[in-house]
């Protein structure tokens, strides 16, 4: 049984309502699961997970800083995390507004852990995307990401 | 009075449609404008402009391997592009797909040129998105970077 | 025992040294491999492999629009790619000269595929970078990369 | 005669040698400059250059949360930003280690703010690279940055 942590910042609570819908489908998909608010959050979570989802809102086409300091705190376990399941999600106040770009950022240093990342040739290449308050198209698409990264992770880290 | 070029490649009509709007946009601003095809442009028609913005569908998140032609033959003026203004635009089959990926991509190729690009803080910051065929929000947007190119160029090579 | 493609595009022969480092790897850690340039390769040819890896010189900071029309070709059998694995691979002229963007656009395609990618923590964090001809460094880089995929694709797919 | 604001964060040191050739290149071609630590920086800075550069050292593929947190803070003055000229660059540890994305999310972050880049066509496309401690290379692709910045910002803003 896999074990997924989905961290998140939220402040308007469309990142932390993704979030759940995240953690649905990786329960759905039989993991074990951790939702936790960045600010509760440490590098030492990272090590338990075997895989880990991030989630910010788009903040100049970027996660914001509060996830950016645990990315940058994790390097004390630079090599500890390599051939974990890695997945991203963000919400954004609209289309063409940064949301790509911000999940792409996340991947980006989740590659640079060493982990592994899977697209989805439906729906939200990269990773889901909310423009404004989650719908029951993003609902799918994050329910689609947990499930996504916890089968995974089960494949490769159990 | 500067010279505003518009390259694009479409299949379904969607990134034609917006590239006639950021012709009118850059028309609006005073610019002379030329609306091309990507199958009737060659390099030397990006030596005449002083404003360059290229169109294209999201494939894979990238601009269409037509576009990419252009950009590798356009290796020939390498340095001769330097200081003129770009821009760039995408239409795609879903948010999430791709889009931001693809003008970012067209930036970076710009960028490589030695060209200068401006964002706008409102709306589609890197350049339009039109999720399948554009509507009225797209359109404004199209007609803004035409005018952003134009009078950039206007202000840089006139 | 995987099957691990690696489809390249090299002019100058840098590439395809690497290319050829890349299948090294992936032969020593067990995989059936096949080196195709990109002029020989058909979007059939990424159906048959459970790995594939893709190679391009940097050519304004993508990668070279014959290996994107093998990419745009490809749309035929989009969804069928899903859960192979993927990596990319670029060489350059200079530092700071679109290498790293290269790879990474190469990556947004296979993860739209819904391809599953694995970065290093050591290393050459999103796949092998060669500043000019390949030296010992890159070769070492390139036998990693061919190393990860196929011992990832054996464990995915076979 | 333009203002240009350089604004980084250093650790080891690299990336605040980088700053001061960046703040020659401005100062030699005419622009009162400031350099600031990202620490003794607050994004009324930001409000009174006319020329932006921001440097950080390559974390994770990305700038350090100082320099994302300055960005995110910087929302308060959303959209006064607007045409003003923007730069970037990193230090790495390694080639191919996450710089020239670091460079790109900044750009993109300017991007958004609706801030003018400009890329070159020779050398660090988009903004200087240093692998370790700069070396004449990298100076100069410094001083290239720092007076294309401060000519670009004399040109749109005085």
């Amino acid at each position: 049984m896999a074990k997924v942590l989905i961290v998140y910042f939220s402040k308007t609570g469309n990142t932390g309502k993704m979030a759940e819908y995240v953690q649905q489908g990786a329960r759905e998909a039989g993991a074990e699961t951790e939702l936790k608010d960045i600010n509760d959050t440490s590098p030492e979570d990272l090590l338990n997970a075997d895989g880990i989802i991030m989630g910010s809102p788009t903040y100049y086409g970027l996660p914001s800083n509060e996830i950016k300091e645990l990315i940058d705190e994790s390097v004390k376990f630079h090599g500890k995390l390599e051939g974990k399941v890695g997945g991203a999600f963000s919400s954004a106040a609209n289309t063409g507004g940064g949301n790509e770009t911000t999940i792409m950022a996340i991947i980006q240093a989740l590659l640079i852990h060493g982990m592994v990342v899977a697209g989805t040739s439906k729906g939200d290449h990269y990773g889901p995307v909310s423009i404004g308050s989650p719908d029951e198209r993003v609902k799918s698409q994050c329910i689609s990401l947990g499930k996504r990264v916890a089968l995974l992770a089960e494949k490769l880290t159990c």
